[in-house]
């Protein structure tokens, strides 16, 4: 079975296309600038070959009908024709409280996506656009939607009511949603595995680093909560996110930069975080290298991405009553052996003792804490991708 | 020695006549509705009668004016004259990055506190206000100023940047600050006493959960983070205030409701917390009581408030590598047995049991956690006022 995997944004899409036996990916691409000059679609088949075709794409479809052409064309197709595909999943970012799992997309599904749409004004349009035009281009493919938020969906009130006038919780839908909800299952579901233990038995803290970053406490294999909120931007220090601030500075930099919302919300959610504190990048990588040569903002930036964390593993064992594994994921968690070394140095009153050694790694599902570790930590690299789909294969089986 | 110290709002004025000998309160009152129609002084003396004097107070001057007569008044008053007080000290809300500790406020200390009194405009300028009338009215006796930040100013960076574009620090001083800090240093102390060990080898939780809630993390002696940020109203639930929320939450009730800064900050500070979850009161005895009878929202307020207060707990422990002593302070703290027995609850990992018998138990100044309890929990009843009298009788010795 092949399975096509679309994540659609406003003015880029990226695709990998799954043969579902092997789990392999036949071919994924890229592309950009959608409906802005100089757009193109980058294009990788499974043997590694890449292509790059620079082309007028004004809207979404027209992008979408280069990505099938491409994929059955005879000079870099994979496909014979795309009969071949069983179904399409999507990454969708906001399912809102109506969808706390993967959903096959039909007329009523995309309604309740509309009316969610509110929550994340930028995602959701572009992901429901991406469905509108696949569903007509391949209307005898199944359609399924994959939520960053389901995977939350079963925190229970105390985490996710904010501490807000209620009525805008039953207003506006304003709670906690959590983000990352299919790494986070992921790779806390391969945390189990790794510990020949069962996923409903295990309190497991999962922290996905990325440019976005989430922590997420995971009881019986079930998220209880998460350090995202009504948006991606709570929580941890990101790229260029700040997390978690006092929320009276909103209104007191409004009032001195005399600034309006859209524009604060620009600069907490585009110029804060590693990129605002270090003033040199958003990407760790580059922070890392100036903390090194002794820049004290890139320094801080770094020290207070770490110890956010530290703080998170620390909430969400108290929230759980407990941990057994701490698991790291995404850019950096996979690649960072400092930050995950940072970020577990003093917990070791947890009953968690990081083997350097096993910790000097990048990128693969391996053990990190030593064997008389009472709580285990580890890296998983995590596949959203993968994850979309196998729930979509799940659903249209 | 006696010392008389002063908390003065913009339209009210708390007092307490220490003799520093007993560290007995010869006398107490409030001033209320200063500048507003119906003005009063509330006056009790150590021996326990009551007076109210209703009179037009138009401003501090003449409420303070008022103050001095009573206490040296034959009928009421407790001292023979004024020459019997040694000084005056003050709380003062925001000390900035410019008070450490207490100081004897001077010209040059006056000029401090106006160029931080930005970063609590309700607050400073009545605090100011207050000391400037305390120097006309009684010109040879020294003021202390005592700041609810200088306990906090100790912390390390990590704790104290906010992930933001690093020129709001600069510019506006834009950082966390921390609040209660006579309160956290006061039974962090007292902690130490009654565990018998030296403060500075020991790292305490201290939760102050009042009206105003905050939980601050005192390693060795020194707080090293602290819950409430720029403003009080960050970290905890409390009676009218949100805590933590997603900051994208401002810009998009901003937007929703078109509000202006201003009208979103009161919401924030005024209506939401208890008040605005249970949509009952702010008042946490009467949220219990209503919970009691099964009001639903009410039921989350309170579930809400006990489990931020556990994940700060948790948090603070992974940020000092350990804990080992939890402290509960103020009005709800000292007062409801249910909020401590629920915020410990499931903290058995860290080693802290709840003896249930002490728990029952209100405002005295007790062990709450077994014997065996690796680590303690006590009640520490705060006195707030007592700190900054003896503060102002160091300084002025």
């Amino acid at each position: 079975m092949k399975i096509l995997v679309i994540n659609s944004g406003s003015s880029s899409l990226k695709y990998q296309l799954f043969n579902m036996e092997t789990e392999n990916v036949l071919a994924k691409g890229l592309i950009q600038r959608i409906g802005i000059d100089g757009s193109y679609l980058e294009y990788e088949s499974g043997e590694g070959e890449e292509i790059v075709i620079e082309k007028d794409i004004p809207n979404h479809k027209v992008g979408i009908e280069l990505l099938i052409e491409t994929l059955i064309s005879k000079k870099h197709g994979v496909l014979a024709n795309m009969d071949e595909i069983e179904a399409v999943g999507h990454r969708i970012v906001h399912g809102g409280e109506a969808f706390a799992e993967s959903t096959i997309i039909d007329d009523q599904a995309i309604k309740k996506l509309e009316d969610v749409a509110d929550l994340a004004p930028l995602h959701n349009p572009p992901n429901i656009m991406g469905i509108k035009v696949c569903q007509e281009l391949m209307p005898d493919k199944p359609q399924v939607g994959v939520f960053d938020t389901a995977f939350h969906q079963s925190m229970p009130e105390k985490a996710y009511i904010y501490a807000l006038p209620y009525e805008y919780y039953e207003k506006y839908g304003v709670r906690r949603y959590g983000f990352h909800g299919t790494s986070h299952g992921y790779v806390a579901k391969r945390a189990a595995k790794m510990m020949d233990q069962d996923l409903s038995e295990l309190k497991i803290i999962t922290c996905h680093l990325g440019n976005g970053a989430s922590v997420a406490a995971v009881k019986n294999g079930k998220s209880v909560d998460t350090s995202m909120g009504l948006t991606p931007l709570e929580g941890l220090v990101m790229g260029t996110r700040c997390g978690d601030i006092d929320p009276a500075i909103i209104p007191f930099l409004l009032e001195k930069e005399d600034m309006t919302p859209s524009e604060i919300d620009n600069i907490l959610n585009k110029e804060s975080g590693l990129l605002g504190v270090s003033g040199v990048s958003s990407d760790s990588r580059d922070v890392e290298d100036a903390a090194a040569e002794g820049n004290h903002q890139a320094e801080i930036a770094l020290e207070l991405f770490d110890y956010r964390v530290k703080k998170y593993i620390g909430a969400y064992t108290a929230a759980m009553g407990g941990v057994d594994a701490i698991v790291f994921t995404a850019g950096i968690g996979e690649n960072s052996i400092d930050t995950r070394a940072n970020i577990l140095s003093g917990l070791e009153y947890l009953g968690v003792e990081l083997d350097k050694e096993a910790n000097d790694c990048r990128g693969k599902e391996v053990l990190i804490s030593t064997d008389d570790s009472k709580v285990k930590a580890m890296i998983v690299p995590t596949n959203e991708e993968l994850v979309i789909a196998k729930d979509t294969m799940e659903l249209v089986k």
